[in-house]
């Protein structure tokens, strides 16, 4: 029986057609058409996007072939990375290709806020020409960046050129461009007490799970716009909803939360001054065409070497 | 008598001290308390601040000592400036403060748009998480800045950041830093044709007058994108409205209009993918500090040298 290939995530045929010419030898299964059956896990030696389940279902597989998981996300908090490690498998994630997007998110959601347009539209709709609104300027304010790595490079980029005082903080506090300055997550308290702008890049991690929490919430400044692009496990959705409802967190932008979708029940879609967007902040434009280009990269270089040539996860760290 | 000094708009008590102390032997009028005295107007030498009307009546008055004219705002429309000219008057603006809040203001209306924070404010309301909204990309894609100068460079700056590819027209098509690339009035037919945002800067003279007619706005992109920040008379108005309800303009940012404060039962307010703001992309945080710092720089040299320091105009030209 020839080994396999299996594409979690729907691509287009012509990139589905594309990566096969990489492979010949394999047969593919693409899940969303015709998903790998249950007596060909065993025959499965890499999987094309991301999938925890499939993937631990294939490692419960006695003298599975499992060798290269190539994820199709930045985050792959869905993947038993121990397991993998244990087993040899290679991991690659996407990262990069969602800095872009995360950027205009994140520079385009603080000057909407900034510059009142929510405010506008509100006084647009009642046809009224008012000047009494607090259209406050960036430059010179302060943010910190939780989880600075290349996505917070590109955002510090632009926030520097907004002339914002930025701060990283990562586990490392190593150097980065276009930073002001980095620290250390155990240095970074009068960093985060002073910002005005605090962006939660963090993956999800053992050591990042709640990393916002109650504590950490009251530690920042009164009225602080606080905003979620990580991942939603990093917030203490609890004391997050508390936080905004208290005031101290004065404008909060969410795009990932504890549970997603987001259930329709849930008190932050009404809470005052909070901006819910539904996991599209790292949404990549022509997103399959992408992702293809990276599968097929990476496919490539497993099936002749062994070996990746980008993106590939170091397991100890889990990103 | 002794010469006069006239404030036109409204400062604290503190500005006004500080350009007192610069010029103790004249008399200070604050037109918000103090109007000055038709009786007095032969004697005024200096106007702090935009003031057509009383510019006019002053040069009106035989004999007058009109010297220097420092307004408080870039564009100087409002002053008739071949009579300031042939009465050898000075004329300073205070271009340049007003770039910051601009480009905060342009950029952010570009990424409200295109990362749809209204349309995720409408589902929010709904309580609907929805992922089939076109949250575009702005890397790659092209803007015009007609009226390229200070305000537009550094417009040009944070879009190049973004990806975005950024012409620049002007009257002499000069180089300046941060765009792709510069052309003149007569040449910028193919960039305006290509551009996915234009963005409307130009200071409004007899030859600007009416730039963006039914001709130009029919020659730009379908669906383009189309911001005005400069002067609403550099657009027919109408013109536009017709434009907008046909598609041609995309998406309209609108700040400053042919008649300000936009008249309640003026069609523009309920356009669709128009966004309305009521002269407000240029304001100035602590605007009373900056402009006095600038009256205060300039009315020394004046009194000392009788010549300026910053922000004088070529009279010639009318910016």
């Amino acid at each position: 029986m020839a080994k396999a290939i299996v594409i979690t995530r729907a691509l287009k045929p012509e990139h589905v057609a594309q990566l096969q010419a990489i492979a010949p030898d394999y047969d593919f299964f693409t899940q969303w058409e015709h998903p790998v059956p249950q007596e060909r896990l065993g025959d499965v030696e890499v999987i094309l996007g991301g999938d925890g389940e499939l993937t631990n279902a294939i490692l419960d597989t006695p003298g599975n072939q499992l060798g290269f998981v190539q994820a199709h996300s930045a985050g792959v908090d869905y993947l038993d990375l121990p397991r993998l490690a244990k087993a040899k498998v290679l991991v690659a994630n996407t990262s990069g290709i969602h800095t872009q997007p995360l950027t205009e998110y994140v520079i385009g959601a603080i000057l909407q806020r900034t510059r009142a347009f929510a405010e506008a539209a509100a006084n647009q709709r009642q046809h009224r020409w008012v000047h009494e609104v607090d259209y406050a300027g960036v430059a010179g304010r302060k943010m910190v960046i939780a989880g600075a790595g290349r996505i917070g490079t590109q955002i510090a980029k632009m926030a520097t050129t907004l002339g914002i005082d930025v701060t990283g903080v990562s586990r490392s506090g190593r150097h980065l461009p276009y930073f002001d300055r980095l620290v250390k997550d155990e240095a970074a308290g009068p960093a985060f007490a002073a910002a005005d702008f605090v962006v939660d890049l963090l993956p999800l991690t053992p050591q990042t799970h709640h990393f916002f929490d109650a504590k950490m919430l009251a530690s920042l400044k009164p009225g602080v716009m606080f905003l979620n692009v990580g991942r939603g496990g990093t917030v203490d959705t609890a004391a997050l909803i508390a936080a905004i409802k208290a005031g101290q967190i004065g404008h909060a932008v969410l795009d990932v939360f504890e549970t997603e979708p987001l259930p329709a029940d849930s008190p932050l879609w009404t809470l005052p001054n909070t901006v819910i967007t539904p996991h599209i902040a790292g949404q990549v434009p022509h997103f399959k065409t992408v992702v293809t280009a990276i599968y097929a990269e990476n496919l490539t270089a497993y099936l002749q070497k062994h070996q990746l040539v980008s993106h590939q996860l170091d397991l100890a760290r889990g990103y």
